[in-house]
């Protein structure tokens, strides 16, 4: 960790790091645990335990993974930049791979069960964050990883990269709380306003994405966890400042 | 607007602005459109028109209201703080006056038509969005328009407040849009599928609200449309880098 923190800064971090993986992993639990005690497990055949792969894939990758994709800037933030960015790209293409599965999963499931797509704003909600997750992952690709832009455009590009990895961490977590409530109230209807222990269950797993989006928010937005800025990248941001503002590279 | 941006920044800045007024009044107008087409209009006597108040007035009050008194900051970043602070203050509490119709609305409804509180998840997170709201305005209150703490307290606050805002805005758009999806498997279940006129103007609404979050969220996390600092300000931020850094106040 940075010893530029102040001590009580190193701990509050180390303690919301920890939270936020603690929250991370009992929301992969729980939807794990809802679908596999009161939704029949698991299975590959079209049927709906096919279905069930969905909500598990989706929170394992889409949420978690891509969380802690973004979040190893700030845990390894003294680390040479080339080796975050490979872990960042790494975690990135695993969450991808999960995501399409779940993504797969769904449409499978329908297909067999000749149930309606994209009609629904949970499906539209996701469909969007799933489109432009793969999008940023390219994008990030092309721009930082395999660096086929100028280091101008990059520099262009960066802040809107890391403002569309949070932004789209969030649409991945309100997705998920839409695709909770549409699974409860598709099959527990009747007796959901009873507190029947499914809801309680499917409730908590929803608090618990919007604690695990609030922490990793604040990680990730709080300046003084920030990377501290190497003179490589000083000089692209001078660079970069001097260009957009029509000044010349000796300008103060 | 401020000089220092670039003239294509403030191009864009004022752009931005606009499309988010723009995509909040859409809300609003969309919101109060489902409801009064599609269930009936607005009354306040336990009926199902009452319940009608309550998807209006949230979306007014703590999505479109709540975002713009945030906005002011950024929109009128050159004038005298303590005026943009009283206007924060006057849009917040016009906010809160107006989510707490919302709030006793739905209650109502539920006691007339005996239908249980508080077992949804919408309605989970719509509880705790709406307490933090409260407790963030009164704290603000506190702090910043009659500061009862000391300065060194409201510096420690200042960035935990911001934070909050945001989050609270975000927990907003999303309690939103579980309340829509909600309404719409409670009401047309059985046709949602079909693409009926109202299941398309409630998805619609939902992507709205959800780019009026995404936009706001880039205008107040961009760093070049901050206020720019004023000596009181940065006074009272090295005062406070100072003491929790443990040095002296001459320490550079």
């Amino acid at each position: 960790m940075d010893e530029s923190l102040p001590c009580s800064g190193r701990s509050i971090f180390a303690v919301l790091v920890g939270a936020s993986q603690l929250l991370g992993l009992t929301a992969v639990v729980l939807t794990g645990v809802w679908m596999g005690k009161y939704h029949g497990g698991y299975a590959w055949d079209g049927s709906a335990q096919e279905f069930n792969l969905h909500p598990l894939c989706m929170v394992l990758g889409l949420v978690f993974l891509h969380g802690d994709a973004i979040l190893v800037y700030r845990v390894f933030r003294n680390e040479a930049k080339r080796n975050i960015k490979i872990l960042h790209g790494i975690i990135h293409l695993l969450a991808l791979i999960i995501s399409i599965v779940g993504f797969v999963a769904v449409f499978d499931f329908h297909k067999a069960a000749k149930i309606p797509d994209m009609y629904s704003l949970h499906s539209w909600c996701g469909m969007i964050t799933m489109v432009l997750f793969c999008v940023q992952w390219v994008m990030g690709l092309l721009f930082f990883l395999f660096p086929v832009a100028s280091s101008q455009l990059r520099a262009v590009y960066l802040p809107v990269h890391i403002f569309c990895g949070l932004l789209l961490l969030v649409m991945a977590v309100g997705s998920s709380l839409l695709g909770i409530t549409e699974k409860l109230l598709f099959s527990i209807m009747p007796t959901y306003s009873l507190f029947p222990a499914e809801g309680v269950l499917a409730n908590v797993l929803g608090i618990v994405l919007v604690c695990f989006g609030a922490v990793l928010g604040y990680l990730i937005t709080k300046e003084d966890y920030r990377r501290p800025p190497n003179p490589e990248e000083e000089a692209l941001s001078v660079h970069f400042k001097t260009l957009t503002e029509g000044g010349t590279p000796a300008t103060p």
